[in-house]
């Protein structure tokens, strides 16, 4: 991987990657924030996924992550939110919820988007790997994100409860089986037959396999999106229903946007943070 | 002025505001965040100047400065860079650092800018009285900036210290009538000669005027425009020679991005509570 910048930012580095990923076979760039701790000693690592039309710059540049990861010792690993280049097929309408910007992090089966939309791999064995080989981590990870993104990562944390220690998500689509976003995004990326979109579906996965790192999800009461696409009360049933550690915070006033994962970052941080680096083994 | 938009952040409100100006003959859009504090009270201000190519919207959403504005219940105004529309003359080859998104905080005297380019008088005295009127504002205020805006703070502050009680800048352009920015700029808004220049001019205020509010300025050593376009010794030998009440920070590594910023708006934010927070007048 090459470096393409580094800038120093609240006494750690926020440095852009690019690399060639045979998973997704294209070139991606990905950003990481290493914090001063990593200068020394190997440290741990929160993996974000990004809401769709993000790329990894947004967080790195809005969520205000770095304050708080510096103080904790904790790296942040920011990926894309799809494959990306001239060769990667795209939406035929440019729609702002499919194709480029929105990979929804499952493994496309559906021609032409299975050669390149593999973001589940890409983010769960690819980076993962190259990030913790190249990087100064030690292999304790966890996993959040926001929107598009929350879905990502609670699906990523229930299926890989071994590699994720805890999970937590912002506005995250939780039922995506079951609102517009996800029933376009399933249907192009993995065809008509609902059942194999059920290994992508947060609400869906936790009824089946009835496992999860603990989980954290702050949902704002004022998301324009919440009850058409985000459902989060269909993932509190359930949590109920299998009695997994997890909470989920509904917060007064509260939109989708960068200012309320700003607001709440620095809890989702310290949440990881119990299991990340004040944990034992 | 009307509402454009309104986010809540921090348990404050982050809101877009658009309205008539008279002063620059145009319409014009700023940003404002309130902290919780103002529901029930009055609360004081800093008003931040951003930099070449920006809108009122790069401070709001990358900064992270809502939350200790919040914390210690401080209301942001955020102007804008330039006059806007498409009545309003933009450098004829697109230059970043002329024209919109470059208004350099100057009256202008020479056509075809004068009409439109009075960015001084609007942020000293249109959009002050007009926040001051309308926004739960409790009159006492500071200012503070970004590189041209770090440069338009500390002219507005050396000018008014009656109007501010601090001022602070990250990066800014300290010296403009002797750097390539300030004299291009200069030259087109004021015409050539150059004792117009220099009440526009940090370094040679101050050593006309003998007077600043409370003064602090934090310079990344890695920026980029260091040298050539900023020049912080020159401000630092004025403030030795007049004696006023200043502080020049140099940090070690720092560019001139955004994350530098973010790193350090904390601290210049609680330099500025000690002013219009816990001042007794």
């Amino acid at each position: 991987m090459n470096k393409i910048n580094e800038t120093k930012a609240f006494g750690g580095r926020q440095i852009r990657y690019e690399h060639s990923s045979n998973t997704l076979n294209c070139t991606m760039q990905f950003s990481v924030f290493l914090p001063p701790q990593a200068e020394t000693s190997k440290v741990p690592a929160l993996y974000w996924l990004s809401g769709l039309t993000c790329t990894d710059e947004n967080f790195s540049s809005k969520a205000g992550a770095q304050r708080v990861a510096s103080e904790l010792g904790i790296a942040l690993i920011i990926p894309d939110t799809s494959p990306r280049g001239e060769d990667v097929p795209d939406d035929s309408d440019g729609a702002y919820d499919f194709g480029l910007g929105a990979g929804f992090y499952v493994n496309a089966t559906q021609q032409p988007w299975a050669k390149h939309y593999q973001m589940y791999d890409y983010i769960v064995e690819e980076l993962r790997t190259l990030a913790e080989s190249e990087l100064p981590l030690n292999g304790k990870r966890s996993i959040s994100g926001h929107s598009m993104g929350g879905h990502g990562a609670l699906v990523m944390a229930m299926r890989n409860p071994d590699l994720y220690r805890s999970v937590s998500a912002f506005s995250p689509i939780c039922h995506p089986s079951q609102c517009p976003w996800g029933e376009k995004a399933f249907s192009g990326y993995l065809g008509d037959d609902k059942q194999a979109w059920l290994d992508y579906d947060a609400t869906e996965l936790l009824l089946k396999l009835k496992q999860s790192p603990p989980l954290l999800v702050s949902q704002g009461e004022a998301d324009n999106f919440l009850a058409e696409q985000l459902r989060p009360d269909d993932l509190a049933d359930a949590i109920r229903q299998t009695g997994v550690q997890g909470t989920i915070e509904r917060v007064d006033g509260y939109d989708h946007s960068y200012y309320f994962i700003a607001s709440f970052i620095d809890e989702h941080l310290r949440f990881h943070a119990k299991y990340l680096v004040n944990s034992l083994n």
